[in-house]
């Protein structure tokens, strides 16, 4: 058997490149398993936006780096081939934070995979209900804690981190405020997911049309973009504002994206500003599961994903995040099976 | 009757100068007090640096404005003199929010004034367990959050927030790590206040010298300066780390500091980043001045004021903050009896 590998072959400058990784076809490794571990076939991909920050060397971000001339690293699912761990049984469907490979061995104990809820498939479970709506849910809800009638203001709006904040902002009684780019993602905010105003970025005079959008300031400031989009932000930000910070779009060539100049703001503001991760929240994920489940069932929660297929078009469709045409969660399907529950 | 009055005669560019404000001799209003009115003569004056902040014009960043041609704004003591409130007997001494003249009136109910504590001076309710401690005292416990053995780093720590700051994290068992210019208040914060290690920020090398003195990372930043230490503590903080923003001394000449260039390691590190006022905390205050002066009695709070002499210094004797020369809280008496209680 043969095990595919997309390899990180050089660290992009700016922008990254196909000419980044390199695919290689290497024989799998068939020695036993050591005890506690597991074989998972992987059967899909997510692709998302910070992965193009695992691709710069070990620093001083906190994020996971990717090893030069190893697979690249991405949040996988797939489906147990062997195990040597009796919790993990062979055939199960799992997630886990992999690489670019058909086939690799984990350590549940120490490697934190998820199981897949039974009745979904990985599909579902990495997009409909995976990591981006419950970075949404956990970042809204427990960072950006929304009030009834307060204002939300959402940057990468009809993203699919963005799209569920503001939903999710909606259905809490926010006004919400959505920030995407070009008309069609507008349309779709307003028409789909309910926001009560949909900004383009590119649009002129984008100061002056964000305030007009938030007559009464900002409350909560859910922000995947950083830079002037962050900094504009700032200095419409209400006493005791939040500022969720999930991600730097912005800043994803490489480049740091500075934090906001309008520091004084913030401190007379008494204003939070603060970071996340979905992985601190690990233990309420089944909760917040059920909860996004309920919302789709009532019809209340707009999603659109973006299928993509085969592992030797991975980097190219990775790539598409960054050129403005994804719509929608980004998944590559590497095997069919990944559409059905185990 | 003369009521003396130091006027914000013009908006300073950079540095504040004596120049930017006028005094003025008027005869004091004697006409009737509206019901629900005080009057009060000022006896003392706190000085801060964050004073320089409202010379600014009304703008983007939430703190108070002092109107062009009217008395400079400042944090004020003084006893009541004539009363039209049931609550506020001529004698009392209060402190408010008030400006550099002789005498003011007030609306305690719109105002909120403070009561100064049975056998209290103004000079310790202004001072030693005044806005400086109390701000320090919430910032730390309330925003930062300070665990035992944790790592807690101070910026501004020779000053009189953070001397504060920095002994209330040693009481609570933290290494405290304080930042301060010149050798004479780093040999002050080692001996008195009890610091692990005090750094000189004039020293060559500095971000060399902060990592090496944080070998297990930060857990809370109180930063009273912001700009480049801000940015060079941010690189070191520890998942789940706090910074607490307190002020941005870096750009008291009207210059704004620019936020952390590291946005993603706030990210990654679910770091929290939040400013506060004291006032956010006032139904806490006598609890607070209760620990403070425990604290005090015990001998466990090293404190030092600079107290200056009379009204027509008062600019003089503010600028004094920004020029390096004074060391501890900055008061300035305009009436002895300042130093006595009511």
């Amino acid at each position: 058997m043969v095990n595919r590998q997309w390899l990180l072959a050089r660290r992009p400058e700016g922008h990254a490149q196909v000419s980044d990784l390199e695919l290689r076809a290497n024989a799998q490794d068939e020695s036993p398993l050591a005890p506690g571990e597991i074989e998972v076939r992987s059967l899909l991909f997510l692709c998302a936006p910070t992965m193009r920050n695992w691709m710069e060397p070990p620093g001083r971000s906190l994020y996971p780096s990717a090893t030069l001339g190893a697979p690249m690293l991405a949040p996988s699912g797939g489906r147990i081939i062997r195990s040597a761990h009796p919790d993990w049984p062979i055939g199960a469907d799992i997630t886990y934070f992999g690489s670019w490979q058909d086939v690799q061995r984990l350590c549940p104990d120490e490697a934190g995979p998820g199981r897949v809820l039974p009745g979904l498939s990985l599909v579902d479970a990495m997009g409909r209900f995976g990591l981006n709506p419950l970075t949404a849910y956990f970042g809204l809800l427990r960072v950006g804690v929304p009030k009834q009638g307060e204002t939300l203001l959402v940057s990468g709006a009809a993203g699919s981190v963005g799209s569920v904040v503001a939903q999710i902002g909606r259905l809490k009684g926010c006004r919400v405020v959505g920030i995407a780019g070009g008309p069609d993602k507008c349309r779709w905010l307003k028409d789909e997911c309910g926001v009560d105003i949909a900004i383009d970025y590119k649009a002129a005079g984008f100061d002056a049309v964000l305030y007009a959008a938030c007559p009464d300031g900002i409350d909560i400031f859910f922000d995947n973009v950083g830079g002037a989009t962050l900094d504009a932000a700032v200095d419409r930000m209400n006493k005791f504002g939040r500022i969720v910070l999930c991600g730097q779009i912005a800043g994803y060539d490489g480049a740091a994206t500075a934090g906001p100049r309008n520091m004084m703001r913030l401190v007379y503001g008494s204003i939070r500003m603060q970071g996340f991760l979905m992985g601190d929240y690990a233990d309420e994920v089944p909760q917040a599961v059920a909860e996004l489940r309920a919302w789709a069932e009532a019809g209340d929660l707009a999603y659109r994903d973006d299928i993509r297929q085969g592992f030797d078009a991975l980097p190219a469709s990775f790539l598409s995040l960054f050129d403005g045409t994804n719509q929608g969660t980004l998944l590559v399907m590497t095997d069919p099976a990944a559409a059905s529950p185990a």
